[in-house]
């Protein structure tokens, strides 16, 4: 979506200090997949009678689910299991930052930025992984979640711009971007999409 | 699954109270089929490891999601947009029942038993709208969703009795269905798929 851009940069370390532990990073995102349904089911129960919702956002859960069964045949592929769920720091800093949704007046603007950002984070990370040679093995499937995180994020954002006035919603988006970038800088080093910067 | 049944019958007077108001019953059906879908991903996400579950509950995943879209166009052709969700008494007094499923050292097998009760309760329930005369309309589209509704009952039983001898899997589930039959009595009555006796 022209000028709405993340905030921040993955640095170049990033991606090799984290594929050293493929099956972690896998599963991580095995649950970001889920999470993500998740979060879309949940915004179709709060605001599933507003125009375009239902229709956009119920192919969306379902690729989610697509994604997470990949994720697993890849996992299984290798002869691992889904490892259990970790609590994302991430996301939590990144819901905090926007706010409790129900409390504010613009919680579903909010919601719906959240989502995105998260979406396009997850696609710039899958770029980073992409272009990492020790990943080569995973490159077309990464490139495939990539391709979905991207159409995704925009999706979210064409529902943002649905409901707000075109001023508001890039306002609201670039308050949140700028906590996402601070939130992502902040977060543990490690195997996951959304980790922090590699240490050292 | 035999032997294993609900511990009530739903009375007669229950489905003419309802079918007043078929938009409430519907919303409201169309936020259990997306809470459904969300509980099943719950334990996805906190079981997926174990044999079967991921091949099991996410061809239910995608059902429950259909069956949200279904009653949503049903809703539709009827000029009737979703409601609002609403807090269910019912669900939240057997989960209350059943006990944190976190805490428990069963707490995976109370959660696909409780499953499998609101499943059978939905079937059982669904069973007495299509024979209500008021409702014959609809009487295509409940038998559908009650033929669901026992089919996925009976998946949380299978899974049940993979997980536990089979023992301990019936006195729990007789523990479980006498809660859920007393929090199902005890429900505010109301154009809802799992309310209480009608008054008076």
């Amino acid at each position: 979506m022209s000028g709405l851009l993340l905030a921040s940069r993955t640095p170049a370390s990033w991606a090799p200090s984290v594929a050293g532990d493929v099956g972690a990073l896998l599963s991580d995102h095995a649950h970001c997949e889920l999470k993500a349904a998740a979060s879309a089911m949940t915004l179709l129960r709060r605001h599933g009678a507003r125009a375009g919702l239902v229709a956009r956002l119920t192919p969306l859960v379902r690729e989610e689910l697509d994604h997470f069964q990949r994720v697993l045949r890849e996992l299984a592929a290798r002869g691992e299991a889904l490892r259990p769920d970790r609590p994302s720091p991430y996301t939590r800093g990144l819901l905090a930052a926007a706010g409790e949704p129900r409390r504010r007046a613009d919680g579903y603007l909010g919601a719906l930025l959240v989502a995105a950002l998260i979406e396009m984070r997850s696609h710039e990370r899958f770029i980073c992984l992409l272009e990492c040679r020790e990943l080569s093995a995973l490159h077309e499937f990464f490139a495939s979640l990539a391709e979905a995180e991207e159409r995704h994020g925009d999706v979210f954002l064409q529902l943002a711009l649905q409901t707000a006035p075109e001023d508001l919603v890039r306002e609201r988006f670039a308050e949140l971007a700028r906590a996402e970038a601070r939130v992502l800088a902040e977060a543990p080093c490690g195997p996951r999409i959304h980790s922090g910067p590699p240490a050292g």
